[in-house]
């Protein structure tokens, strides 16, 4: 038997353990689940004569120790910040590692350490990141191999809620970590090239240069661009290519409404609202409109925001009980953004019997033979119910996969690695496609700008 | 001979210096003055006969503490960082010290080592802060002394051309640091207080929340609101007041069209553009517009501003020559922020014979028996030349009284402070008057928010 060891039993392990306790019959597997909440570990584990769940505290020295030099193979689920007690153990230890997070610099660090053991350290192989960098990269290389130069790269991923259970003006509810998306888009200006030109947009103008992208039985959907569109410029040997541009997607009319939160800063995460846990959701929204001795919240905020009376904005803010002077934040020492999550949350929190969805679209453009084309490439996968959802699929599969093929030598280059090799996305993108994870590819004209924008 | 050292000829010691030579015979006072650029001290102190200007570069410290050691009392017009140095040394020998700059976290360090000696270190005595404080606290003390409560205080300072010299469309020029004009607003929301309820704008709408402002014989003004409205709440005793607002002023219509650049991310100062230096005003400008292979960037920008055909915004930017393609930015490493100065100092630098003008406005709300009044009470100080700026004489005029006063031993009260009591600002007052510096007060309904806005 060998032993694999999944540390973190959250939300994105479910896909993951299943695939083991499928396998663990035929591939000799025993599978231990550590987690600091034994019940979280035990719930995914069941009653399988080949697993095991054990409580695991990745800051416990000694219990983390001893379960990772038992293991075979250690994959890691926690948070990305928390990797990298788990990393150096496995140095030590000599043990192979996965991880579908991007990779920190503390992790970029022990490349030399893993070499010099022979070991295969796999990251960022979930999804965005993951499934975006495999499913990349078999495109642009086959573009390659064929005598083509790639001129053109985009890339948009979006979580959201499935098609049936799409049921709000907004059609988003949150699929994962609510925080991230509040704060979407912060911390810096978002930088693309277009057609040869660096294109900068600000947070304020962020969510009102979408673009919109079509996917065949899914309708209509629109995306704002990633701060990072030039994080894989070299890493994906893209260095002389003229567009590159990536993005988060959204269903459309959602990044317009949300302009109006950024506006007003709601979004802001850096100060304290003064008396925020006794203010009322429409005190919230007041505090950041003028003094009127006079006009209700509901007219200041239509004239500062210029929401025209018939404009569905309208409804979407109303659907999220903005106005509302009973229900309090509850919240003491509350950021703006802290409070607008939780006003969101009342709204866009998955009812039991919601599925989420993953969207992904990559376009590739290239020169050949004198002629420019463009490949369209799209991936839709739904979630079953809230335990096995897309999410979980889409991270945790990759993950299950290739840590058997790092389990049976077959993925063997060591280092600190993400899968860009043909080695490593070409047998791991197959299976995948087994269970429904693939890629619909359109030839389309090349246009190297969004044609539909103007 | 008494011995008044100035340490810095920069652009606000002129009048400062012109004050302490012209009473140098009845008050017998030797001044020197230190200056990195010798030149520069030479220029302002021609060849008086009781005056000597010398080289001092305040980080050697031999040359500082020679002149400090010389000195009955020490002022520092150096920028607000380079005091501390100054002030530990003053500490040393026991001798009193001036600046205009804000009292920093080193500053205020020092009190009680101050206080021991028993030495006086004024600051915040220029304009804004300076003169905002004495004119405040005047009206405040005597409301109070009079039997009234403070309900409202609002305070706005501009520096700004004088109307002689007002001849582009923005109404504006650089009469100060250009950088600090750029920067203006960034860092953090403005938070502020209207009738009991805290408002917070953050800066990308900071400059459309603005308000008008009359000043008699001059017109029109405007004022978007400072980041620290409540900085002085409790250094003026406004506890429990329930409106209390900081701005800045500027001409009417200034602000809208400052938007343009808010909106676009031009004025972000935390990354460096790509090829900065080569880039031509027209490049900087498409950097932060959509791409397309057949529109202008002026059509662009135009529709992704939203700016009308027939609305003035687009003369503003064309008298800029924004959308230039010969022109080139030629800055290496630049960030927005930097090249949008570049572009504006083009146009904003002030002509050899322009003059330059300071605005102040207060607004006193208080209640008395049971009735609410409001006094407003308004500066205009304009500049002579482009030595003695109104700038120069509003900062260097109370630096100078107050250093005369302490030198003579009217100011008396220990440790490191600032003019909010009477002992300091009264004198001081009475004797900027003389000078042309006085406020005009008028009763006016009281309010409580802004009227002239909706």
């Amino acid at each position: 038997m060998r032993n694999i060891l999944i540390i973190g039993a959250g939300k994105s392990a479910s896909y993951l353990i299943k695939y083991f306790l499928d396998k663990s019959h035929t591939e000799k597997l025993h599978i231990t689940v550590g987690d600091i909440n034994l019940e979280s570990a035990k719930k995914l584990v069941g009653n399988h004569e080949n697993a095991s769940a054990i409580e695991l505290d990745v800051f416990n020295k000694e219990s983390r120790q001893t379960a990772i030099k038992e293991a075979s193979i250690v994959i890691s689920m926690l948070p990305a910040r928390f990797h990298i007690e788990v990393a150096k153990d496995c140095v030590s230890y000599g043990k192979n590692m996965v991880t579908a997070s991007y990779i920190s610099e503390e992790m970029q660090a022990l490349d030399e350490a893993v070499k010099e053991k022979g070991l295969v350290f796999m990251n960022e192989i979930g999804v965005d990141p993951g499934i975006d960098h495999m499913s990349a990269m078999e495109v642009i290389d086959r573009i390659r191999d064929n005598g083509g130069k790639m001129i053109l790269f985009e890339s948009f991923t979006g979580g959201l809620v499935a098609p049936e259970s799409d049921t709000n003006l907004w059609n988003y509810k949150f699929t994962w970590n609510p925080r991230n998306v509040v704060l979407a888009g912060q911390g810096g200006t978002a930088k693309f090239i277009q057609e040869g030109t660096y294109k900068y947009i600000p947070y304020n103008r962020l969510f009102r240069r979408t673009e919109f992208l079509n996917v065949e039985g899914y309708g209509k959907f629109e995306a704002y661009a990633n701060r990072d569109s030039l994080k894989y410029r070299s890493v994906y040997g893209l260095d002389d290519v003229l567009t590159l541009y990536r993005g988060t997607i959204r269903r459309v009319g959602f990044s317009r409404a949300w302009q109006m939160f950024v506006i007003l800063g709601m979004t802001d995460d850096s100060y304290i609202m003064e008396n925020s846990a006794d203010m009322s959701y429409r005190d919230f929204v007041n505090a950041f409109l003028p003094y009127s001795p006079t006009d209700s919240v509901e007219l200041k905020m239509r004239h500062n925001l210029k929401i025209d009376q018939d404009d569905t904005l309208w409804e979407k803010l109303l659907e999220l009980d903005l106005f509302n002077p009973n229900k309090k934040v509850g919240l003491k020492n509350a950021t703006p953004a802290q409070i607008l999550q939780k006003i969101l949350m009342d709204s866009w929190t998955l009812a039991p019997d919601d599925k989420d969805m993953i969207v992904m679209y990559h376009k590739f453009g290239y020169e050949k033979d004198g002629e420019k084309y463009q490949i369209d490439s799209k991936m839709v996968i739904l979630g079953e119910d809230q335990t096995y959802t897309a999410m979980a699929k889409t991270v945790g599969l990759p993950v299950a996969i290739a840590a058997l093929k790092i389990l049976n030598g077959a993925i063997t280059t060591p280092g600190v690695q993400l899968p860009i090799t043909k080695e490593v996305y070409r047998p791991i993108l197959d299976e995948l496609e087994t269970f429904g994870i693939k890629f619909i590819e359109k030839k389309v004209p090349y246009f190297g700008y969004n044609h539909d924008s103007v």
